[in-house]
């Protein structure tokens, strides 16, 4: 399909555009001159993040959908954002696209963008658009802003200090499983790989939660979104706040469906809830004080909180005690990592 | 060579931070958390670009030194901050790396980086680091601020306004033609050569000359960096503006390197200096009054400005007045366009 060529950068440009619908009042000037230029709310801190699916390293185009792929490209974006207790603004789009994509497969991941843009009022207001020469690659980079009272970072962890998680980790591991292996062979209910599927696809950012979290009266003191598992991300928590953590085994959120398929698959349900990335949920902690108020205001929450363990003095330690008492260090399980492994 | 397998991202990040030495008392929380997070100035504009290089879309391997390449990745985006009036501040690097990439050629590449942001006291705040399956991918976004007064878009030129450039555009455009044809059939100087090519591989934004533009008594109209080529990014001020332009071809600035190179190997100038990208020279239109100005705040620069033409209330109309009197419009000579041709 050659019709990328016959349009070229330009014409690309306009028919991008034509599909955001979302304008925001803070922005001066948007797509279309050398930079894009816009006002900053006085008092708040400005907050940016980029993270780049790059083909066949984050996704395969043969179990890809382009509108779910536009999807997720943002919204893990969006949790970066959600995990500092920020609110989006902003976005740019960089695509490095192959001559040889079809024009719709664009067209649908752009739908995807824009659905996700008025979801949470982000305005795409600029990116660059080039050929690559064989590989599809999407980079976003997201502005946000924070209340000077509200930014939560991952440096904030004391010892005594209660850890929390939103959601149940280990699904978009799963469905990455399932999408890399012939499905038949599974067994299982249709629908629960469906819904693991979904959750590795369409990660949900967690921006309503975090919004909650940091107007509650509870003292969040860190948080990080799990992109590169519970343990790694726990792991970066402890780094940076000089601690350790003590997690256990029974308390960690089992989603029904992942318990029903990993005991159907002989496959170990804490290698996905723990080593498991790209799940976008929450790791929060706070003060011990404090745990009673957060249960009780994510009490009919559609996204439960779980606490599933404490920070220790042990530095950069996390420890995992299992339901049979035993306890294992986790210092060495790590999330997954690019250039170690193939991730399809 | 295997060592990016061996160190994993994380260790990547570490080591690229190890190169960065500027830090900007603006910044609250650099590299390392979800977000970077840092302040923007009161009664100023955000202004936010990006920009990506690919292998073998915007260089070769083969030809570039990645200390150049990591110098232009940078250079470029801060040409799109000095193209609306502003300073930079900060800026996110996105690497797609291929795993057979030497560790050392990221270094150099980081070098190059930190150089520029030193000389522009830009701090790194963040990114994203991933394998690539192919190509080396790089985009950067970069962060600035402009006064709400001196903030210049493409949109504001006026009928009547004059045209000017700065520097001598055209050269990258050889450079690259060298760079892709073998040198040793090209006649000429040498010295000449590299200095062609220089221009290419290791382009000045013009920050410098932004600065005194915007707070020069001289009203500047429009302005736009060089990337596409001169002809293109004329047509692009004149279609945000609404109007025309003539511009005169005896009036174009000609370095004596781009004459000599192209008369002795038989190319035509006019397509180096009209067509040629890349260039990163600032294209800016002032009021008519305001030239004397100009002329002599730039009499003793280091990088001339020159007047070349002006602006006309033909819609969209770009006219060449060529040395014998005849005009030709330039409407479909077009800048260089990733997805019609190769760039190398």
């Amino acid at each position: 399909m050659a019709d990328l060529k016959k349009s070229g950068e330009f014409g690309l440009i306009d028919r991008f555009r034509s599909h955001l619908k979302f304008h925001s009042p803070r922005t001066k000037i948007g797509i279309g001159d050398d930079c894009a230029v816009y006002t900053g709310k006085t008092g708040k801190y400005q907050i940016i993040s980029t993270d780049a699916l790059i083909e066949n390293i984050h996704f395969k185009l043969s179990t890809t959908e382009p509108h779910l792929l536009g999807r997720k490209a943002l919204s893990v974006n969006i949790s970066d954002i959600a995990a500092m207790g920020g609110t989006p603004c902003l976005a740019l789009v960089t695509l490095g696209i192959p001559k040889t994509l079809p024009k719709k497969f664009l067209d649908s991941l752009y739908r995807g963008i824009n659905e996700v843009c008025l979801e949470h009022k982000i305005e795409i207001v600029g990116g660059d658009t080039s050929a690559s020469p064989s590989h599809l690659f999407i980079n976003i980079t997201i502005v946000g802003e924070a209340g000077k009272k509200q930014l939560i970072t991952r440096s904030g962890a004391r010892p005594g200090d209660k850890i929390f998680v939103t959601g149940t980790p280990g699904q978009s591991a799963l469905g990455l499983k399932l999408l890399s292996s012939s499905r038949k062979k599974w067994k299982g209910n249709i629908k629960f790989k469906k819904k693991m599927i979904q959750a590795h696809k369409n990660p949900v950012p967690r921006l309503v939660e975090s919004q909650k979290l940091v107007n509650s009266s509870a003292r969040i003191t860190s948080m990080i979104d799990i992109s590169d598992g519970l343990a790694q991300d726990l792991l970066h928590i402890c780094e940076a706040s000089k601690v350790g953590a003590v997690i256990r085994e029974e308390w960690l959120p089992k989603s029904m469906e992942l318990k029903n398929l990993t005991s159907l698959n002989n496959l170990k349900i804490m290698d996905y809830i723990l080593a498991g990335g790209e799940d976008y949920e929450l790791l929060f902690t706070l003060k011990s004080e404090d745990v009673r108020k957060i249960i009780d205001q994510f009490k009919n929450a559609k996204t439960p909180v779980t606490q599933i363990g404490e920070v220790t003095t042990h530095p950069q330690k996390v420890i995992l005690l299992n339901e049979d008492g035993k306890s294992q260090s986790l210092k060495k399980l790590s999330g997954f990592d690019h250039f170690r492994t193939k991730k399809k």
